[in-house]
């Protein structure tokens, strides 16, 4: 991918020896898109994002792990604006050009003094090859980096899309995760761009959930340079290049829910059947947020009676008689009636698996709609119950 | 209490060795209230249930454990039937005046000859003194039984209102809790009985959650022998059976969450100021279902910005700079600004307790309400990873 750099660093903005701030350059001024947490409690970068990406313009985001800089308050604010104006002059660039980041822990001070003294050698560690460094430098709870690549020929050239994402914890996003970001260099004005992100997003980080709570921070931005010299020429171009973006969003969202906190198993629930669209889409998400429903799968037990009772206090219109439930390839319910306790024995062996598919028929109208979701451990309450300790 | 009798039994339902088998016995027919769970997907007993009720009398609740009876089909129904024949028929009483309940496993046959082989001797069991047996025998993964009784004096005379119920998971109830029954010797017509339980019942078990999950099962029923003689005369009579009612189905309410799966503390989210009565209980229920703050309330972490950022995903209107929060008597944010460090080793210490009072003020409106809940810890999950096995 033509014309961006990343890098990342130990500032010593977390408490443990790790990596925590990060950087992503374009070579010159990029189309900007951009997609941020519905939580009426927003942090400072969201706060300043919203503002700077007004322009529709983006040349290069600071992210800092460890902190929120969330319920900061004015201050929050000012620090926020601070580390983009230090990073533009690093880089030589308007401040306006700059937007910045923050995840981990709500309600301190951004240490300013570590971001101070970390952006120097940030800038000067950028390179082509340093975007492992940089999702490694997002992380919080999450155990591994989060990167998805996909290159494409379409009639206007050739052009790569690359998506770093961070997830682990407070994810179930509403209109964005926790942090992705999202580069190309393909040449799209930022309103396609945006309309673009938006379809996308939908059918990918607004389908997944680890614990049902939408973070304070939630940020996904898209960048595109336009360096490859590769344009939309048509509308099968356009198709093309959203189909691509859906991929890299889709396989970013998987390796967040993959890599949810204390999660063993990624478990994608499939609702047919349904009378509208809604009904199909609110099954899913309260099959995907049930913790009985999440505990029996970390459990390895096909627990279909929760299923059930989760889709049925749902709200959605369902004739429990209609019901089909399907766990893979093994049926075990049809027309609401349990198929017995082979077919079960059947569905625990499907359990075993590390990514299971749940299909959920309602059997009264024609809409569909899924949720990815991981399963509950004791490992998730481990980590929530110690994080700031 | 005059004219009730009561009794538990070990049937053999359960796989382990424990009491599963419950009786409430009326000398003479009781007028009857109840209500049921909003879950579409409903037991059997459930569905029973709403059609013996419009009768307003009943005289017996034979209760079992272990197994739900839930999405059991025509056999379900037919299984709950007989099971209240065979108790009328050992009773001597009609089987429209008996009422059956079940809790446990979703999706299994009901043992049916375990029910008719126990049944008389649940019934020569029988006894004014019965109530800690029935109460035990209606666990599931219970630690300890849940009864709550008031004696008062009114103008029309004395009268006793004693209530059991069993709780533990898939609790979020939604007018009613998993089970509870509550017994009178108070004369009162059953339409006012059900009105008197409608309004307790919003006051208490739909105010708690432990997993935010509701039953297939919940039902909670009401009788009242009129043994005691005691009559309402007039409005004061009437307004203190139901402040007295609504302690009786409080306590047991808190004694549901005191024994949630897994369950360490009891914790109260008092929303207060807000612009209107739904968004005061969106934000206290938001807080109460979110798994961020019941791991933190489980590691004792007074993590004031979970809450904040479960209030701003609720949906209500708020704005986060009136926003005051305290733990107890401590305050740790006011006017959306953090207290510091110092309020926060206090709020700790406050967190230690077994029973802890939140309070968020949002400062915008005048309208209050709460949520009980309890934290969530790694046993939760062992609980409900290993139910079925």
């Amino acid at each position: 991918m033509k014309g961006f750099k990343f890098s990342g660093i130990k500032a010593g903005i977390k408490t443990k020896d790790a990596m925590d701030l990060g950087i992503i350059f374009s070579e010159r001024p990029a189309r900007a898109a951009a997609l941020f947490t519905q939580n009426q409690v927003v942090a400072a970068p969201v706060v300043l994002g919203r503002e700077r990406i007004k322009t529709g313009l983006c040349q290069a985001i600071v992210v800092n792990s460890g902190n929120a800089n969330c319920f900061t308050g004015t201050k929050g604010l000012a620090d926020a604006e601070k580390t983009a104006v230090l990073a533009a002059r690093a880089l030589g660039i308007p401040p306006e050009l700059v937007m910045v980041s923050s995840t981990g822990v709500i309600g301190a001070p951004l240490p300013m003094d570590k971001i101070e003294k970390g952006i120097p050698e940030l800038v000067s560690n950028m390179g082509s090859d340093g975007t492992e460094a940089f999702a490694t430098a997002i992380l919080t709870t999450d155990l591994s980096p989060k990167i998805s690549t996909r290159t494409c020929r379409v009639k206007g050239g050739e052009f790569t899309i690359t998506g770093v994402a961070k997830g682990s914890g407070m994810i179930k996003p509403n209109m964005a995760t926790m942090l992705a970001f999202v580069m190309t260099d393909l040449d799209i004005p930022s309103t396609s761009l945006q309309a673009c992100l938006k379809k996308a997003c939908d059918r990918s980080f607004n389908r997944i959930s680890v614990d049902g709570d939408t973070s304070t921070n939630d940020t996904v931005v898209a960048l595109a340079n336009g360096m490859s010299n590769a344009v939309l020429e048509d509308s099968d171009d356009s198709i093309e290049f959203q189909r691509l973006l859906d991929e890299v969003l889709l396989d970013l969202s998987k390796k967040v829910v993959r890599d949810g906190e204390g999660a063993t198993k990624l478990v994608k629930i499939l609702v047919k059947g349904a009378k509208t669209p809604e009904d199909a889409l609110k099954v899913a998400d309260t099959v995907a947020q049930s913790n009985l429903v999440k505990t029996a799968v970390y459990g390895e037990d096909p627990n279909w009676g929760r299923i059930v009772a989760a889709a049925g206090r749902s709200g959605a219109q369902m004739d429990p008689e209609k019901l089909d439930l399907k766990f893979g390839d093994v049926a075990l319910v049809e027309a609401g009636v349990w198929l017995g306790k082979a077919a079960e024995i059947e569905a625990a062996e499907i359990m075993k698996d590390e990514e299971i598919e749940l299909v959920l028929d309602l059997n009264i109208g024609e809409y569909s709609d899924w949720y990815l979701f991981c399963d509950f451990s004791e490992n998730y309450v481990k980590i929530n119950a110690d994080y700031r300790s």
